[in-house]
């Protein structure tokens, strides 16, 4: 059995509390689940009448009135006859369907005052210990989550230990939503997706996001090269076949896009490593010629439903930053190693906490034993070398090899999906990839997936909400703003744009007949690092007086000083 | 009636004595077409014999033959009833067929000697006035190009006036087959079509041919940056209602290859206007945001026959260096001569000449007059304004707007599909842009569609050819190949290798136990630029022994100086 924690205990009590509530102000209901969750719980109910965000402070002031009376949680068990019996007369269907698919002889119920339910538990001694709690959000759930059975009514809450824990949450979730990529996106007018006009998921670069996005991708380009990757280009559309001998079409095909040519299959790629296997199959190799490290900047479609699609954070359309490096297997621990070493010098470079994750061999594996213990051991050896400490998963590695898989931290706490090293058995099988050995004989290399930042749109929604939009000096898109105080200033506000764009720093003019109040507003609200106010005075004193984000007005400065001070801070990328 | 220059008289007589040839060696032959075409001449038989390459010394000694026979060409007109029974007599189903769908009442023939031929003519005097001819390959080729009709066999010859021409044509073929860039394309190592693995027409970009690419696109990076141009990234996918706001589901169907996402029909696209223009519609815009340009490497996917799919030239898959600008009418030479002066700068830099074609308003144009006359005179006043001259197809643009073609001229004087500006009035209608003008009422903008480079799968297919492989120093994926004499140089060859990297210049070292002379054979043979040989004398004298391509052995020089050269030469771009 699992162990609950005493947080789940008490949010699991919260539902059971928040449930009877519901239950004493609209009797009708029937009750379906009601878990404790990552962020607090749940209850899905089936009831007559449709709940607002309106209802939940009614329901949580009842459930307040509940927490006062200090209702003991009783616990009983039940022969199943006997429940069902019970559950017959209290009308709850739901109920009935789930004990009926309990294999024990007895279920147990948890009874708090006329509130009765059956339920496994744990649960707290009292209502009275339920000290901090929250209604939250509403949501539609279909019934076990099958579209096929009938939409029930859910409401979210969270519970805390303390009121001081509860309410560091909702100031974090506050925090978060003021972070929201998908508003500071159309905000700092960087990207976008047009669901309506041109389909979900897919996402529209502007002219900002796309500076953003380039500097990115340099930064991406000239690290692989500098670390001994070779780039490659792939089309977009590939043969069915090439997918029938990859796999893919056989366990991944309900999230590939396809169409037809001439009678032929083709596949969207939703993956770069069948074009990268080709591009490697080209020429016989030597051992002599491993590594081969093959980087692109790999744009692929993979289906996703439309209920989980997600900003830029969940797409059906990304670029991931992916490389697959073919090797000896002798070579799989250092080629690991050189891994690891790029990833944690780019989480360095944005910023971000990590935690790792090591997912061993599972039970449909293919590969030999030996095989698995010696790639395992390559990534056990090569997290143990940089002194990382990581969670095992036991068993949780697809079929094909064990994977390194990283989570970014960000600046409020977070985790997010980020790099991941897969050691791949089964594709050097499928296309027969070889190389002759020192020994003369032919031999099969062992070949890595890995993704340093991932995919490259989730990775900058990340990156905005990490940084809540306000980029470093180095990744914004436009660095410096210059506000030309009158019409009459704008000749020595471009002449200062001139001289910033030619040593490299992205620099534009607010020319707009606005107050300048409104114009530094404006550039606030874009959270532009520096601003320039230009005027009489600064034109006389050949100077520019600069506002820098978060610091306030800095006063005059000559502008070549200022010059350094901006290379500096980009240089660094502080 | 068209006028018929000599040399295509000359070229049609030929097809005549080629088929007269034909049917004296095989009589049972039914004649099809024979006309003259760019490159010489075919003749289209139906005969039960199959015809092979060995066949063609035959059929050229007859030719000859009847050359040497002095036979004059005689013409005669027949009305069509007697015409029908000389070819019924002769047994010529294909042209009783061309008969009955001739409009006129007469019908002309040339006779000579023996062989006489419906035809329009006119022909040579005699049959020895073809002095200099040569047969050149077999094709088949379907009876009026049509599938459903009876595979034919064509002969393809070529004539000119003088032999002397005729060598200096063999020349130029024998050195556009040297420059083939599908053979050169693998033989460099470059780039690649997996027809059967992966699907025709679709490029795939090896280590080297993605550092070629890599070099071009960051030129257009750079040059459009240079040049006020935003950049813009879209996806592949875009649903198919935006294709009908477009219009491209009603006249561009067959070309588009389309998906199905969650019961939504979508096109992977082949064309980025649509994306660009919902970029630009996504704030309203006044007249003093305009001109606004947005720039994207876009790849887009064209249904192109099997049949007509040609290396890089002609693919499914390729990526435009595509721009749309949108403009006030009054922007619109001005943005025009902006965009000719871009392309030029762009031509001198690979060496390329070219040729200018404009064309005019067709009879299905859309949009006023007034606009296309205000449209076309801003075309033709930028052409003026640079002093280019042009041809003009009267009545030849599309039917939204007119445009100007521009063709490269390659080192051995082939044309080639290259930039062009294509105003459109279509779209800025069909989405309904407009701007807030000075006087504060809307406006629709003008908008242009266009390429500097065009295709850049195209650009580089055409670049191999036009270099025949041996690219300048500052394209060619490796610049500086080492090649120390023995293993015991490598350490030194190194050095030199990182000191050449450190500087950007991109050099590799051919480190294989192969003899000297072997290793110089290769680098030759891959057309590498510069080539360091290492040995015992240079780690003394801490020098390279330089090679450079087409100058031979330079002999030992300094790195400093060696490296000094090079980066003048990168520079240049020469």
């Amino acid at each position: 059995m699992e162990e609950t924690s005493k947080l789940e205990t008490l949010r699991h009590s919260a539902s059971h509390i928040m449930a009877e509530a519901v239950k004493e102000l609209y009797p009708d209901v029937k009750l379906a689940i009601g878990p404790a969750i990552d962020t607090g719980f749940y209850y899905d109910f089936d009831m007559p009448n449709v709940l607002t965000e309106d209802d939940l402070p009614k329901i949580e002031s009842k459930m307040r009135e509940i927490v006062a009376r200090g209702e003991k949680f009783e616990r009983s068990e039940l022969k199943k006859s006997e429940a069902q019996k019970v559950l017959k007369e209290a009308g709850e269907p739901y109920k009935l369907e789930m004990l009926s698919e309990i294999p024990d002889e007895k279920v147990s119920f948890y009874r708090n005052g006329n509130f009765n339910d059956m339920c496994r538990g744990p649960h707290i001694a009292s209502t009275k210990d339920l000290k901090a709690f929250k209604l939250m959000s509403l949501a539609g759930a279909y019934w076990r989550g099958s579209e096929k059975n009938k939409m029930l009514q859910r409401i979210y809450g969270t519970a805390f230990e303390t009121q001081k824990e509860l309410d560091e949450y909702i100031k974090f979730l506050e925090e978060a939503e003021k972070r929201d990529h998908r508003k500071l996106g159309r905000q700092l007018d960087l990207y976008n997706i047009f669901q309506d006009e041109a389909g979900a998921g897919l996402v529209y670069y502007y002219p900002k996001g796309a500076v953003l996005r380039g500097i990115i991708e340099d930064l991406l380009k000239t690290e692989h090269r500098k670390r001994g990757y070779e780039t490659v280009v792939i089309p977009h559309l590939a043969k069915m076949d090439l997918w029938h001998t990859s796999g893919h079409s056989s366990h991944y095909m309900e999230n590939m896009y396809t169409t037809k040519i001439e009678e032929h299959e083709y596949v969207i790629k939703p993956m770069n490593c069948p074009g990268h296997i080709l591009i490697f199959k080209r020429k016989s190799r030597s051992y002599r010629d491993l590594p081969i490290r093959y980087f692109e900047l790999g744009t692929v479609y993979r289906h996703e439903k439309s209920g989980v699609l997600h900003g830029l954070l969940r797409v059906r359309g990304f670029t991931q930053d992916d490389a697959h490096i073919f090797c000896r297997h002798d070579q799989l621990k250092d080629e690991i190693l050189k891994v690891l070493d790029f990833v944690f010098d780019m989480m360095k470079v944005f910023n971000f906490g990590y935690e790792i994750n090591l997912s061993t061999m599972p039970d449909n594996a293919i590969g030999t034993k030996e095989n698995w213990d010696h790639a395992t051991n390559a990534l056990i050896d090569a997290l143990k070398a940089k002194n990382e400490t990581y969670k095992v998963d036991e068993g949780a590695g697809v079929f094909y090899g064990p994977k390194i898989d990283i989570k970014l931290r960000d600046a409020i706490g977070r985790l997010w999906q980020g790099p991941t090293i897969q050691v791949d058995f089964q594709l050097p099988e499928r296309f027969d990839l070889k190389y002759t050995g020192e020994d003369g004989k032919e031999h099969r290399p062992a070949m890595l997936h890995r993704v340093v930042l991932g995919s490259v749109e989730r990775f900058i929604g990340v990156l905005t909400e990490h940084y809540a939009g306000a980029f470093p000096l180095w990744l914004s898109p436009v660095q410096v703003q210059i506000l030309p105080i009158a019409d009459r200033h704008i000749d020595y506000a471009n002449s200062i744009k001139e001289q910033l764009i030619a040593v490299d720093i992205r620099a534009d003019i607010d020319g707009r007949r606005e107050k300048i109040g409104a114009k530094i507003r404006d550039a606030e609200m874009q959270k532009t690092p520096y601003m320039l106010v230009v005027g009489d005075k600064d034109i006389e004193a050949r100077t520019v007086s600069v506002r820098a984000r978060g610091k306030g007005d800095l006063g005059p400065q000559k502008l070549e000083a200022l010059i350094k001070t901006l290379k500096e801070e980009i240089a660094g990328k502080k």
